[in-house]
């Protein structure tokens, strides 16, 4: 695809002994793209060993002196990190050298750096946090996840039209299904800027599917709403999905005999882990900036961080900037969808 | 117990044939329990056939001629249904001639016609519906679940309140520990009514035990959060599980192999599928009214129903109503918890 990515090799849980066979990975699978690995260079030179001479122009170190810490603040971060591996990551694409970086770094500077460095596109107030989940009809994209957490109806409106652009570049899906998380259809159905989104939605030209009540039955692709409730409705669900496993766990491994049915039933559950594996659905994409950014989650494997990169690599070279932005051009021009 | 319970035993999907027999089910385990089955008449007469006799007292069928539909707008139903069965039971806890009213029929009007009918306690804002779910520490309280879309931060103190009675009452347990829904521990923790509400509940005198991210955790015996947040939380959740389980069910059922690991495992499978059993936890509770008032899920089986009623027995039994108004009038005169 041609698409070089940077990568933040020193952010997440586990740094370089996850990011750097996370890239390789990447690399192997995907013989047209590039990879900049940012961080300090000798630890990623030791990491990389024989490596690094295999992939000659294809992949190469960047400097970066410092780190960002996963509890360090935003402001902070911005201010005494100008040399942090996360930011120069991202300094990257505003140049024009990568189309695209990747971080499992703390959530709240990414997006902070992000939107300092590479602003936001023209029509966008604010950038939003899209993941894909897994649902009863394929998956689901969500947003906002936790960028905005007091919104108008007017932002629900433009995260309709992001993640509409992003499911169509990364999915390849022809005009996406855009729901609007609410409650119930009974006398209460939603509160006031849900009912305004609502009607901005429904004249916006968007292909609105209107309200989705259940994110996991898979009505729509792409389902937005504002960024308390959208991080709420994953934080639960990760919740509930670690209970369930508990209970699974431990009701398979009460006594020898479930055990020994556990071991015959190995096989189906391994089929249903896979199923629900979180890692295959990790990345989430920040939208609404002039650059691609994905935040991969912080305890992600080398498996779910390859994810992250893919995912990234994807959406830069099926230019979801662009999309967006003549989406968004579009929109203010009173043209149709 | 010495309870008296009035049963709406037309509401909801299946109607006698649910209600019926889950009275009859609730007074033959509840040997100090009364219950009056509101409903027509000759309907309920039939349904109970011999059984009308053989509880003597304990028993007895209170005519109502009309039934509120599943979907029937609360205002309506307030307006034109005055001899509904939903309405006469409330109406038989208002007269005092039963302690708590159950109804498996539509949600807005049942609270519609309950707030008109009973009104809420002194110092109550808005009544909240609360329900129970489980937890990996056992259960956990959340409330509200949509009663209420667009809440202030003293509403949510409010729902903190009466939670906490709740589960002092029904579950017996001294001074529970009120979290507050909210996300992440980054920079961005939670919007502006959440950040109030906290600074509130921490004054109040409950056990505050601050924010809660993940309700499935059990770090807190009640989670409040405002309805919209709480009803995305919910249904979130029946989404997931009911994918989940489906997932599982198509793993197992994919060959004549996996067929017979399903029934190898049963015994394991079916003692997880008790464990998360959601007709255990049926029976959501209207709080905050001058009388105890349950909300049995519409779908709910005659188990489930069984479970709402003693739901409401035990309230009505441990003086829920009394509790919650000693203790907003003990935050008026300023005194601790």
């Amino acid at each position: 695809m041609g698409v070089t990515v940077a990568i933040d090799c020193m952010g997440g849980d586990h740094g370089p002994s996850v990011t750097v066979p996370a890239t390789l990975a990447f690399l192997r699978s995907h013989p047209d793209a590039r990879a900049i690995l940012v961080g300090q260079p000798d630890v990623l030179t030791q990491a990389l060993g024989d490596d690094l001479a295999r992939f000659g122009e294809r992949m190469r170190i960047h400097p970066a002196t410092q780190v960002v810490g996963m509890d360090e603040s935003p402001t902070v971060a911005m201010k005494n990190k100008k040399d942090s591996s996360m930011r120069v990551a991202i300094n990257l694409v505003k140049e024009g050298e990568a189309q695209a970086a990747v971080s499992a770094g703390n959530t709240g500077a990414l997006m902070a750096i992000s939107r300092f460095v590479l602003k936001t596109l023209p029509g966008i107030d604010r950038p939003a946090i899209a993941t894909v989940l897994p649902s009863m009809k394929g998956y689901i994209y969500v947003l906002d996840l936790g960028a905005n957490v007091d919104c108008s109806a007017e932002h629900l409106l433009q995260f309709g039209i992001m993640g509409s652009q992003l499911v169509a570049a990364v999915e390849h899906v022809d005009r996406p299904r855009v729901g609007l998380l609410n409650i119930g259809e009974e006398e209460i159905k939603g509160n006031e800027v849900v009912k305004q989104a609502s009607a901005l939605l429904r004249a916006s030209g968007l292909n609105f599917c209107g309200n989705v009540e259940d994110i996991y039955k898979g009505s729509a692709d792409v389902v937005v709403c504002d960024g308390f409730v959208g991080n709420v409705a994953l934080k639960t669900s990760e919740g509930l999905a670690q209970m369930l496993t508990a209970f699974l766990r431990q009701e398979f491994g009460r006594n020898l005999l479930t055990k020994a049915m556990a071991l015959v039933a190995l096989p189906a559950l391994k089929a249903f882990k896979r199923r629900v594996d979180h890692r295959r659905y990790n990345g989430a994409t920040l939208l609404g900036l002039r650059g691609v950014v994905v935040k991969s989650h912080g305890s992600a494997d080398a498996y779910g961080f390859e994810q992250a990169i893919h995912r990234a690599a994807e959406a830069a070279a099926n230019r979801l900037i662009e999309r967006i932005g003549e989406r968004m051009a579009a929109m203010t021009h009173g043209e149709a969808a």
